[in-house]
């Protein structure tokens, strides 16, 4: 059998499987759930022996010590993935759900409800937990997944995908709703994005240029996640502890996350009244400032910033500065540079903050708070499905029901038009 | 200027002005609609006029009658356009509304709430109507809009946007919000398909190939409409005369829409008690029937059905016929052919009734109706945007809300984590 047909039968497998798992019960899928959770306590030297591999190699091929980090399971990390899978079988089910319903002038009742997609499709680097984790949320909203989770990590998924299929058939569901073609390579990958009709809809969960790729070649549907080009803007009217508290926890807080602020914008009445003190106390936590020229006229000593600055998700404790001489230059550069992330403005000016939070075009807008607030479970949705930056489906944080569709259920007593 | 700047350039135009539209109130959108209800009613010979040159052009081109009858713009249809605006006026405005809102526990205060996309692009063929209908629809909706409908009435569709962007100026409005893009022929429409960045989602309208295309070569997130490959299934317990009228009024009552059936399901146990009866209600309805061989026994003189009758969306009075031995075999083949569109049964068994809800994946499913009611109006939401056959963001009759994003609104008084 080709390599193409091979393919093909693993998402036929997955796309056929998905249909069972659409009309299972809660009960039977939380099941499913702590079956998952039990085999990755006991498995833990199996999954520790195939990590092994993949870590050997990564050594080999030098991919350097972050990456080896994400790569790693241990007992501990195994123990937090089981843990984290139970915490899924607490979030209600959104599968069901009755968004809108109507009777019609002729007797008609109809009701929307919320459906599973059908197939789940990720594409994501290196990481291993992150099979574990979408296979959980796409069980239990009722669906399949396709998992292409890179070469680098090839042992460990395998492993893992065969524990959730070995826990899905103890549990009397069809394991085949899971898979994983990471042994297809980057052209399985390809394949993947061009599988419309097998694969429902593609979340990719990775590096900007990851999701480029995934966004320019897919005919599948995707939703877009994760990059935060983010800003916080302070006000001329912004309260100075307010202000200061804001930006260094936006972005010192937890600098590698698509929600840390990655450009500061002052207005030039609030530059001359704090700027020095932000910038300060931003560089005695380490970060590296680059600003323009007004901003390095009242900060002496920061770095020019250049055009790549505003462009830039640095995902680091880096930031560039800029001084605006109005809200709406603020917004234009937002306009200009933001990855429609999240943006935040410090002001006590109630009129700004209304116009801020209208005409800025981001998933999440915030008035006086830290940017690091767009998230799930911050949210309140107790899981972390990925941050959409489209405005497809769904926008911001993600929960169980955006891994959903609806469909239309119509019931009649022999009504004709 | 080259053609490809001048097709940016305008695109730039729309999106640009169709920041200012997010903003504006319900009233002012209504006056606009207004406005080009009355210029549409007022400017009947300019607008004749340019019609007239497409319809000579046509003919030239020899299109066929049902196509320039489509094409075709007079006074009375005018007027019929001027209402549909004013119809829409009536349709409550999707923007500002709040779908969910929470307080957290720190304080902070979040809401969701429905936002124009941005720019609506839709793609469509020689049907000058659409343009009024999209254009209104989107800018209730607060979006801007860019159209490209085609060649073959790109005099017709010209003049139309040039009388909305005066009716957009005459209250206030920025006018570049609706943009043609027919003058840059088949590349615009390739151009439109990539514009991602300036155009938020694309519509394609028209023809199942026309659609395939747009899905296929767009990386601007599609809606994909229309397409229905329509199933009525006569389960065995069905009432004859139920049956009878269900299945003549979805493939008989307008054969050229969607919502049409086009293949008939009949368990064998109600192919005998009543199959002769159905088939002969169509013919003398003017409907070509093809069926499989047991159907044929039981019908002698239909003609025989192959692979491409089930998978063929006929718009017209030809219909498939095929008997089943169960209902699982029912919907194995909707699953097989349907578009996903629109089934219904035709059943007094509960528990089947329930099940096929349940298991059809299609974006409308009923029992005991006529599939002639998937459709927005029917559905009580007043507007006809399309329905939507993909799983993603929208799926079935799509009103106002449909052509809205969402974002998160967050008001904090200083919260960090």
């Amino acid at each position: 059998m080709s390599q193409a047909d091979l393919f093909l039968q693993k998402l036929e497998r997955a796309r056929v499987a998905s249909k069972s798992l659409a009309t299972v019960t809660t009960a039977q899928k939380n099941a499913a759930l702590e079956a998952i959770a039990v085999e990755l306590e006991r498995s833990v030297p199996e999954v520790v022996a195939e990590n092994a591999k993949d870590l050997e190699a990564g050594e080999r091929n030098g991919i350097g010590e972050g990456l080896l980090d994400r790569l790693r399971l241990d007992e501990a990390r195994l123990h937090a993935l089981a843990e984290a899978v139970r915490s899924v079988i607490a979030l209600p089910d959104p599968v069901g759900e009755v968004l809108r319903g109507s009777t019609l002038a002729n007797g008609i009742r109809i009701n929307q409800v919320r459906v599973p997609f059908g197939v789940v499709g990720a594409i994501y680097e290196a990481r291993p937990n992150v099979t574990i984790d979408i296979a959980a949320l796409a069980l239990k909203s009722g669906n399949g997944a396709v998992l292409r989770g890179g070469t680098a990590a090839e042992n460990s998924n395998r492993v893992l995908v065969v524990l959730i299929q070995r826990a899905l058939a103890s549990v009397g569901l069809d394991g085949d709703a899971v898979q994983t073609i990471d042994e297809f390579g980057r052209e399985g990958a390809a394949r993947l994005m061009r599988a419309r009709g097998y694969v429902d809809v593609l979340i990719p969960r990775g590096s900007a240029g990851l999701i480029a790729t995934v966004v320019q070649e897919s005919t599948v549907p995707v939703i877009e996640t994760g990059s935060g080009i983010v800003h916080v803007y302070v006000d001329a009217t912004a309260d100075e502890e307010m202000a200061a508290s804001i930006v260094h926890n936006a972005k010192t807080h937890r600098p590698s996350v698509c929600n840390a602020a990655e450009t500061l914008l002052v207005h030039r009445v609030a530059a001359e009244r704090m700027l020095p003190r932000l910038a300060r106390e931003l560089m005695e936590s380490g970060v590296t400032l680059a600003g323009d020229e007004a901003s390095r006229d009242v900060v002496p000593g920061i770095a020019a910033a250049d055009d790549e600055t505003w462009a830039t998700e640095h995902l680091a404790l880096e930031m560039g500065v800029r001084i605006v001489d109005s809200m709406d230059e603020a917004i234009a550069h937002i306009g200009q540079y933001s990855s429609h992330h999240t943006e935040s403005i410090v002001t006590q000016d109630y009129a700004n903050a209304e116009r801020f939070l209208a005409e800025v075009d981001s998933a999440v807008v915030m008035v006086n708070a830290s940017t690091r607030f767009t998230d799930g479970g911050e949210f309140g949705f107790g899981a972390e499905v990925g941050i959409s930056t489209q405005k497809l489906h769904a926008r911001g944080p993600m929960g169980l029901p955006e891994l959903t569709s609806t469909k239309w259920l119509v019931r009649g007593n022999g009504q004709i038009r």
